[in-house]
């Protein structure tokens, strides 16, 4: 029996951030015909999360012209650890009350009436760099996703290393015995450094102690509850003095974290994004790898260091490649 | 023309360390049938080092009753980096004058009569533990070499990782930002807490500035010029207080190091050898264990952590395995 074709191979992929949710439908050349975005839920709990996350898909689904059920299917980049089997997600530690397991692709096929894949969003962050954007050219990559959290994606020998399943936590490298405490509840981690919500947390007591910022009321003024990565921005750019130290320690961080990781896998190129990654840009991506410098064992033969090519969208459409 | 079949198929390995040189010779079966030891020249140059390689590797052959030019080929597992091609070793830090490019294998070649082949030395090591001893469970593993410096060897998806030819570097990540300073220059690496030639300048200096410590007239009494693994052994044993706590500053620093590489990596398995680990022994792995537990993000799956099984014949066993 021949089986009818659908006249438009289209899928549908979506980045689910600590603190952003971006959905976007793309074609079968992987271009993007339509996106949406909504902040991700900062109360609630998993179920919150999932409709907002139905919501932006159907927003993106209707700028693209299609119903999210006459999608192909849709593929998920979520935080946490992802059941591959059944499309679960559990401990997404940057996630509102998502302490537990809770059955995302399920939850989401029933939303939207189409195939729900779900993988980890470091790992489609860097496939889609790696296979579309900055690491083309490359067969050993390290992605950087510095935002909310720090994550890692590797590709070693042109394939996504998982190690266990867990593999990638570079933000959970020790960079300084004894040091700052991470939300991860542990000391001296990277991401105590240079996450962003590490980064909230530690301004926000400096500024309750009377560290005078111009944090909080930048933040306000954009509208905002949580610090973002462009209200950090604009911080740095008005030369607030606790943002510029909090950022100059996530850049010393990042370079002693990722120079660590390169003494150790020797990885032919490193590319940076997330939502701080993606803000603050090139100028920052050269400070990243000065930071590097003076801890690279082969200091004379550093690895590649590129900014993602695929920009804020790239969790997106490495999320629309799982399907 | 049929060739002329040796009677026996006997090989050579060499392991070259920065405190002593280890010859072994083998049979098709990787049993030992002849060992000898040397200690590495601590002044000279590449030439002495290879004077006493050829040196061992002859003592080694006499003991299994063959000459040098019988054997198949000699493998030398070598710190430095490596010219797989030709055998040339460069940068060969803990070796004395070892700064430049020294033809190594063309030198041992000419010595011994028979073909020599040169790796590095922690993947040689890790190499032998992955076909032969504690690896041979797991798919994916990290070697871990304490000794004079501390070296990583990696097993992914049961193949060795070298990066670019120059990873594995898992004793120059950082692990204390701003930290003590290194024997490679930098600051912070766990080396520079771990690392036997490290721990020894450490302990120098304070016994200089007045701290005392038996660790000194022990290395005197073994006849030894520096503090080698069995010194730093005996005065644990004795309570010597500097003793103790340098040694527990660098289980320290190898629970934040390895914890930071299986963060990185989440391996299956983590084999620890080098001078120290294999004198220490299982207490010692106990303890690294404990170490590293607080660090470890999915901290409910440790991997499995072993001693060497192959012990201090393990570099040279793998070296032979190079022929």
């Amino acid at each position: 029996m021949t089986q009818a074709r659908r006249p438009r191979r289209l899928r549908g992929g979506i980045d689910l951030g600590g603190t952003k949710i971006e959905a976007i439908v793309v074609d079968a050349g992987n271009s993007v015909l339509g996106s949406a975005r909504r902040p991700t839920p900062t109360s609630g709990g998993p179920p919150d999360v999932a409709a907002a996350m139905v919501e932006a898909m159907r927003s993106a689904a209707s700028a693209a012209r299609i119903e999210p059920s006459g999608l192909v299917g849709v593929g998920v980049g979520s935080p946490g650890s992802i059941d591959a089997a059944t499309g679960a997600v559990a401990s997404a530690r940057n996630l509102p009350g998502w302490t537990g397991s809770y059955p995302l692709a399920e939850v989401l096929t029933s939303g939207l009436g189409t195939r729900v894949v779900v993988d980890n969003d470091v790992s489609v962050g860097t496939e889609a760099e790696f296979r579309l954007g900055a690491g083309q050219p490359y067969t050993s990559v390290l992605g950087v996703f510095w935002g909310t959290g720090v994550g890692g994606g590797l590709i070693l020998d042109s394939q996504q290393w998982h190690g266990r399943g867990g593999a990638g936590e570079i933000g959970h490298m020790v960079i300084k015995l004894g040091g700052r405490r991470c939300p991860c509840g542990r000391r001296g981690c990277m991401e105590a450094y240079a996450g962003r919500a590490a980064m909230e947390a530690r301004a926000r007591k400096l500024a309750k102690r009377g560290t005078s910022t111009k944090l909080f009321k930048l933040m306000e003024k954009e509208g905002h509850t949580r610090l973002t990565s462009s209200v950090w921005a604009k911080a740095v750019e008005a030369g607030d003095r606790l943002a510029v130290e909090l950022i100059d320690e996530a850049v010393a961080a990042l370079g002693a974290g990722i120079a660590s990781a390169v003494n150790l896998l020797d990885v032919e190129a490193v590319i940076i994004g997330g939502g701080l990654g993606v803000r603050f840009g090139e100028p920052y991506i050269k400070r990243i790898t000065d930071a590097m410098q003076p801890h690279l064992f082969n200091d004379g033969r550093p690895p590649d260091i590129h900014p993602v090519a695929l920009g804020d969208l790239g969790g997106a459409i490495g999320a629309a490649l799982l399907v």
